[in-house]
C-alpha cells in the first residue's frame, strides 16, 4: 500500500481524499495556490506545499510544480481528484515516468476516451450503443449538412475537445446549419485551442444517466449502478440521484453490461463513469466516459456502502476487485450548493462566509471544505458544499432533502439553496418525469 | 396522521424529533426552560412555549405546564424523547385523558416495566431468561443473605426505581453484605424516593447487549437487532455499536425472539429496548426494558436504514408494522460527545462554545443541538453531540471514527473527544473482546 499520497486538487474533493487516506493510515500531502492558504484541505493534510498563485495554469495545472512537490515530500502516489489534471494524459504519463503512481487512468486510457470522436468509435466497435453521428470529425459544412439530412433533424454539433456545453449547438433545420456550425467552431477554438467538430442525431426528451464502474489491474470491471444527472442548467449538473426514477432493473442490467463492455475494451483500471443519454423509449446511447472520480460519486457510496476513493486507492495499489455488480439498496440524492445567486442567472457570489451551520441527523451527509469565517476565493469553481441525502424511498429523500436545506445557515454570500428548495417542492420534479431540459422552463425569478 | 406534535424534551433529541416531523409534514411545538432559550430545538420548531425555569422539576418535568402548552397550541400528540417524562406512567395517562396521543408506551406498559422487580417477574413468566435473583423486593437483610448464600457470591443489590448506577452495589462476600445493603437503601431512597431493593446473581464478565423492538397496535412486534453498549463508565454508556462483536446470527436470533416474546407479553406498542447481560458463555439474561426511544438509537437506523422516530410516530398513529425482523447490513458506532473533562473524572464542563466545526464525508452522521456561540447551561445532561459512524466492517468504522474525532473542533469547553480517540487506538477495544468493566482499567490520566 502507498505510504504517502499527494492530492493534486483543492476544495471539497481534496478534503474528501484526505479523509479516506487518514482512514487507511496513508500520509497526505496537500498542494495549494496562494488563494487557498486558508482552505481546510491544507489544514487537514499531514503536509502542505504551496505550488503558485492563481490562475490554475500557474498552480493546480502546473505539472512541474506538482511533480516537484511530490518529489520533495517523497509521495509515492498522486490522486488528481476531478477537473484540473485528472484527465490529462501527459500528467498521467509524467507521474509514471517519475515512478509516482497516478491514481487514475493511464495515458493510453485517457487518450482513448479524451477525444470524443475516438471514444465513440471505440465504443461502437465494442458493441456499446452510440448515438448516430459523423464517423470522426466533420471536414466541412457540406459534409455536415449531408449527414444531417440523412439522419434527420434535429441534430447537434459538438466540439471534440469540449465540455460544459461550450462549442455545442442544437440545429433544428438546414437553414440554421451554417451559422450554428461557425459559432460552435469559433467557440471551441477559443475555449479549447481545438476547433474540431462532430455531428450527432439530437436525442429528444433525453435523460442523462451514467454508470459508475470500477476496474482492476487484472482486467476485471464491475458496475455500481447508475446516477441520474438530468437536472442540469446549461449542461451543468445541479442535482443527481440514484436509483434513477426511469431505470428498471432490466435497463440497469443492460446499461451496466454496456458500460462494462466499453471499459473492458480499453482495459480500464480504476474508477470511471460511462455517461449515457436515455431517450423516452428507454433506448440508451453512449455519450462519453470520464476517466476519474466524479463530483456526484457520494450518492453511489450512500446506496452501495462503498468508499469509492478507497476503491480507487486499493486498485491503484494492485488490489483485485470482486467483479460483482452492485445495485442500490436505498435511495440517495445530492444537491450542489454553489456560491452563486440563482435569482440572478447563477452569478458567482464569492466572499466571506460570516456564519455557517450545516444540517445533521439521519440520512444526511455533508462534503464541504468551507467553515465559518472562510473566504471563498473568486478564482475557482463556485461549489462550496455537497448536501447528500439518503432514505428508504425517493419520496423520503426529497422530504428529507428539503428539511436539510432549510436547516442550512450560510451568511455573507448567496447560494443555490433557494433554488434547491423550490426544486424539491416542484410537482414535476417530484413525479420523476423530466428531461435534461427541465430547467429551461423553470422560473428562477421568484427565488430570493 | 397527527397534525401537530409537542416535543416534551430538549437538546439533541428534541431536534432529532423535529427533523423527522418536518420530513413527515407534521407541525412541531418546542417547550423550553428559561435556560434553553437559545437552543436549536427552540429555533427549528414551528412554535415554542417557555414552560418555566430550571431545575427540570419546574419545567421539563412539570406536567401541568406541558399539558397547558399542548392545549394552547392545539397539539394532537406529545413525543417525550428519552429521560424526563418519557417513562412516566402518570404523564402517559394524563395525555390520554386529555385526548392527546402520547407517542410512547401506555401507563400499563410503563408500570409493567418501570418497576424492575415486576418487570423481571413478567419476563420470567413469558419465558425470557432472567438472572437468578429475589422474587420481588427484599424484605430484610436476613432474607438477602439467605438468598445470596443459595445462589452463591458475587451478588448485586439494585434499587427497584433505580438507573444510572445509583442505588446499586456489587457484593463479593457475606461480610460485605450488610453495609452494601444499607448504602444502597439510603442512596435509592434519596435519589428516587423509593428505597425498595432487589437481589441478583452478579453476572461475571458481562456485556451489555440490548435488542431494539417495535410493536404496533395490532399485537405485532419485530426486532431490529442488537446494540452492544458494554463501553460504560460508572454504568453510563459512552460508546455503542452494532452489530456486537460477540453476537453470532444464531445468538441474535435467540435474543431477538426473547425480546419479542417479552414485549408481546405486555402487548407492547411503539419503539422499545430490551436490555440483556450476555455472559462469557453466550448465555443472556433480561435486565430491563426501556419503554422509550434511546440515546443510541441512531446506530440501529444507520444499519437498517429505518427512521425509528418516524416508526414511533407511525405506529402511534395506528399504522401496522411489517412484522419482519431486521439484521444489520453494515456496521455502526456512536461516540457520545459530552461537555466533560475526561482527564479529571469526567467533571462537567459547561460554558460557551467559542468555535465549532463538525466532521463530514462518507459514513458520518452528527446529531447535535449546539452551534458556535452556544452556551451550554449547567442544569442538564452534559451530552452535546452524538457522532455516529458507519462502514463496511468494524475495522473501517473504528478508523473512520478516529478520523472523524480528529476533525472535530470544539473550543471553549472540555469534551470527551480525547477519551474516544484513545479508545479507538486501544488494542483491546479493537479486538472486540471486552466486558462492561473494561473502562475500570482504563488510564484516563494521560488524556489532555
Amino acid at each position: 500500500m502507498f505510504k504517502k499520497i499527494l492530492i493534486a486538487n483543492r476544495g471539497e474533493i481534496a478534503l474528501r481524499i484526505i479523509r479516506t487516506c487518514r482512514e487507511m493510515g496513508i500520509k497526505t500531502v496537500a498542494v495549494y495556490s496562494t488563494a487557498d492558504r486558508d482552505s481546510l484541505h491544507v489544514r487537514f493534510a499531514d503536509e502542505a506545499v504551496c505550488i503558485g498563485p492563481p490562475p490554475s495554469r500557474q498552480s493546480y495545472l502546473n505539472i512541474p510544480s506538482i511533480i516537484s512537490a511530490a518529489e520533495v515530500t517523497s509521495a509515492d502516489a498522486i490522486h488528481p481528484g476531478y477537473g484540473f489534471l485528472s484527465e490529462n494524459a501527459e500528467f498521467s504519463q509524467i507521474c509514471t515516468d517519475y515512478g509516482i503512481k497516478f491514481i487514475g487512468a493511464t495515458a493510453e486510457q485517457i487518450n482513448a476516451m479524451g477525444d470524443k470522436a475516438t471514444a465513440k468509435a471505440t465504443m461502437r466497435a465494442a458493441g456499446v450503443p452510440v448515438i448516430p453521428g459523423s464517423e470522426g470529425l466533420l471536414e466541412s459544412v457540406e459534409e455536415g449538412k449531408r449527414l444531417a439530412a440523412d439522419m434527420g433533424y434535429p441534430v447537434i454539433v459538438k466540439a471534440t475537445a469540449g465540455g460544459g456545453g461550450r462549442g455545442m449547438r442544437i440545429i433544428k433545420s438546414e437553414l440554421e446549419f451554417e451559422k450554428a456550425w461557425l459559432d460552435a467552431k469559433m467557440e471551441s477554438g477559443a475555449a479549447f485551442g481545438n476547433d474540431g467538430l462532430y455531428l450527432e442525431k439530437y436525442v429528444e426528451e433525453p435523460r442523462h444517466i451514467e454508470i459508475q464502474i470500477v476496474g482492476d489491474q487484472y482486467g476485471k470491471v464491475c458496475h455500481l449502478s447508475e446516477r441520474d444527472c438530468s437536472i442540469q442548467r446549461r449542461h451543468q449538473k445541479l442535482v443527481e440521484e440514484t436509483p434513477s426514477p426511469v431505470v428498471s432493473s432490466e435497463l440497469r442490467e443492460r446499461m451496466g453490461e454496456a458500460a462494462i463492455k466499453g471499459a473492458s475494451a480499453i482495459g480500464y483500471e480504476g474508477a470511471g463513469t460511462v455517461e449515457f443519454l436515455v431517450d423516452k423509449h428507454g433506448d440508451f446511447y453512449f455519450m462519453e466516459m470520464n476517466t476519474r472520480i466524479q463530483v456526484e460519486h457520494p450518492i453511489t457510496e450512500e446506496v452501495t456502502d462503498f468508499d469509492l476513493i478507497k476503491e480507487q486507492i486499493k486498485v491503484a495499489a494492485g488490489a483485485p476487485i470482486s467483479g460483482k455488480n452492485y445495485t442500490p439498496k436505498i435511495y440517495a440524492m445530492e444537491c450542489r450548493i454553489n456560491a452563486e445567486d440563482p435569482a440572478n442567472g447563477f452569478r458567482p457570489s464569492p466572499g466571506k462566509i460570516t456564519n455557517l451551520h450545516f444540517p445533521g441527523g439521519h440520512g444526511i451527509r455533508i462534503d464541504s471544505h468551507v467553515y465559518s469565517g472562510y473566504t471563498i476565493p473568486p478564482n475557482y469553481d463556485s461549489m462550496i458544499a455537497k448536501l447528500i441525502v439518503s432514505g428508504q424511498s425517493r419520496e423520503e429523500v426529497i422530504t428529507r432533502m428539503k428539511r436539510a436545506l432549510q436547516e442550512v445557515v450560510i451568511e455573507g454570500i448567496k447560494t443555490t439553496i433557494p433554488f434547491h428548495i423550490k426544486l424539491m417542492d416542484d410537482p414535476k420534479f417530484q413525479s420523476g418525469e423530466f428531461t435534461t431540459s427541465f430547467l429551461d422552463g423553470f422560473d428562477f425569478s421568484t427565488l430570493k
